[in-house]
């Protein structure tokens, strides 16, 4: 059943995508609004769907931080109707022209923006995944199938019937917006070999999900997430804002993937800014794991092992290394850095230059915390994930990353000599 | 050895990559310079390795078209002398700020293009393309592994040696441009699977090299070039365009992917410009099939079968097809286009703008030939590749499809709240 499920569901997202393409962004904002509407009034259903979520996730022993992410509540669905209006306010990408020329023999070429066509999701527990992305997805005249976590199914059905019966009543195909209802492995790996019927996929959640994904899909797949991040304390680098940024970026939301995981401080702020720093941080509830040198300054800190180093913790543990300049910094951040993010606190205009240049990853970051890297916080509205890829787009992705372009050529009758 | 052979190559490359990705423009040109004047001085160490090849090449029987592609002669390396010198009169894409704004917090956010990193190349017979996707992915900052057909191993490797040597000469890393010299079937396997070693992989080639690495390479892939194309003459389309149009794009090289394999003419045409259409056409030596109608208003036309409109026939074969309207066009071409190239022939701006918009592939062409979607036509200077996909690039790849982008944030200490 779950076989015929996906590809009956892709081949009515495509056809969708069909009439997508061509509807204008007053029909797709009235969607989006009648969306945010829909999930207003059906709060109580969602609800309801939702604590059955979550009776079955303590029945089998879901841990709590999971639960947490799987409940919804009445904050949280205004979140989620908030952000059905944010991206109807946001201006529709398809049909701009990125660029135009003409061509000496009179041929006018241009680009144009369109959408890409049918967008698989595959996520985890969290059900406002399923509003956020089938929004995005609408706004960026994308069909979207939704397959997320089997701990969040009884929510997701419920929300994508809302949301879905919001688009088709005024108007939109069926299959603009498809929630999986199969559970199983199966309707995962049928997306991920849906050639020719899905365009691209992109995965949210932990490393193991997007790892599988990455392994063992044919269709294009948009990498997210995984972030081991590091934040550099330069010799001249503020040492208020040193400790400012280094609090913020570990402990405002330590479970996020533009969190910290290691600190590397310039072997100048050993006797007074190290300790100092890794004190609040310790006081906040960190703890630290340091390199021989870091302990003989902090002697709260545990000594760090090399697994340290690669770790995306996600918690509240964070790696210490003393390093002596900024290349020895680079050269720690090159061999573990997932490139997501990198950040660095300086005033010394070359180095900070340096950084930038020598450092690849999505985002780069000089005096500010790493937390920025976020759609919400770049200005994007909303964001489909933060890609660590380097095709297509590359870090916080809003609508644009759910576009393609097609060439346009137009003539008087040109051949080719 | 040749398992090693890879990954050592690959390790290599990416040593150089780090390297590459900071030198400026005017280094990148004195290397292309080199390569060009090294190429044209080892004229004949080139000549005698590709006789090899084709010695070879005619003691294993391939095909004289195989041989064709082959071969190189003195006017076609002045042609990779020529280009790059070309690619060397390129802007350089790298550094360029594609984007820029600042964050009511004060936060300066801007997108910066850099190189991807390593680029794979798998390619066919094709000695040449050794040399133009070496200039170009060096003129993008890249470092390349070039992973050419066995055909012309003894070509690759002179070339490869003679173009990376001039590149080390003046001062780049012995990474930069690498080729592989085992010609199993391990080696591609090991470049679809270095992952975190490798950032894309181009296939340039037929149909089944193409599908073999988009199912088996985990590494990121640029799908390049099936093209099964269509040109729908309208029925305002100009009748002296329409034959001049048609001949071009099916005969002036048949064996190419923005070539038509079908034509699409609208009933108004039957009687008069169609016969006569199909008699310029198989009078330059195209066989026609044609469904009924067609078969009926040129006798010659013999019929086609349903595996017609699916073939890339890349020879000298075209499909024809009468259609009573431009929707029925939109839906031949919406069923068997393979989304590379698609023209129309028309007087009527609002079906020019119906097809357009309603036809997706990675260029449209109005009023004339499918034969300019190629990188050269485009004025992109050269091309690595025409892309089918829909992410990163879509449509003829020049410069800037070898790029990825990173975001760099300047702060003054902000942090989030």
């Amino acid at each position: 059943m779950s076989e015929n499920e996906v590809t009956q569901k892709a081949l009515r997202a495509q056809e969708a995508a069909v009439k997508l393409a061509t509807i204008g962004a007053a029909k797709k904002n009235e969607a989006l609004f009648r969306m945010a509407d829909a999930l207003n009034q059906n709060e109580a259903t969602i609800l309801e769907a939702n604590r059955e979520d979550l009776e079955h996730g303590r029945q089998t022993g879901l841990a709590e931080s999971l639960l947490d992410r799987l409940l919804l509540n009445k904050q949280r669905i205004a979140a989620l109707v908030q952000g059905c209006r944010q991206v109807a306010s946001l201006v529709d990408p398809i049909g701009e022209v990125t660029k135009g020329w003409v061509m000496p023999n009179g041929l006018r070429i241009s680009q144009r923006r369109v959408p890409l066509g049918v967008v698989g999701m595959i996520y985890e527990a969290r059900p406002n995944v399923t509003v956020d992305a089938a929004s995005l997805c609408l706004k960026a005249g994308n069909a979207v199938i939704l397959r997320g976590g089997k701990e969040a199914i009884q929510s997701n059905i419920v929300l994508g019937k809302i949301i879905s019966d919001a688009a088709t009543s005024v108007g939109f195909p069926a299959g603009t917006i498809q929630v999986v209802a199969g559970t199983d492995r199966n309707s995962v790996q049928q997306l991920m070999t849906a050639n020719g019927l899905i365009d691209v996929l992109i995965p949210r959640g932990g490393a193991g999900l997007i790892q599988a994904v990455l392994e063992q899909a044919t269709v294009p797949v948009i990498e997210t997430g995984i972030g081991n991040c590091h934040l550099f304390i330069d010799a001249t680098g503020d040492a208020e804002m040193a400790v400012a940024i280094a609090l913020n970026a570990k402990t405002q939301r330590p479970g996020v993937c533009n969190a910290i995981e290691t600190l590397l401080v310039h072997r100048g702020h050993v006797d007074r800014l190290l300790p100092r720093l890794l004190g609040k941080l310790a006081d906040a509830g960190v703890e630290i794991r340091g390199c021989p040198e870091a302990c003989r300054a902090f002697p709260r800190a545990i000594p760090a092992l090399e697994a340290d180093w690669e770790t995306e913790f996600l918690a509240m543990i964070l790696a210490v290394r003393v390093v002596e300049s900024l290349e020895k910094a680079i050269v720690h951040i090159r061999r573990y850095s997932s490139r997501h993010t990198e950040a660095i606190v300086t005033n010394d205009l070359q180095n900070a230059t340096r950084f930038v240049d020598e450092i690849d990853a999505s985002t780069i970051v000089v005096n500010a915390s790493t937390r920025f890297t976020d759609g919400e916080q770049f200005g994007f509205g909303a964001e489909v994930g933060i890609s660590t890829q380097k095709l297509h787009a590359r870090g916080p992705m809003g609508l644009e990353a759910l576009t393609s372009t097609k060439y346009i050529v137009e003539g008087t009758g040109q051949i080719r000599p």
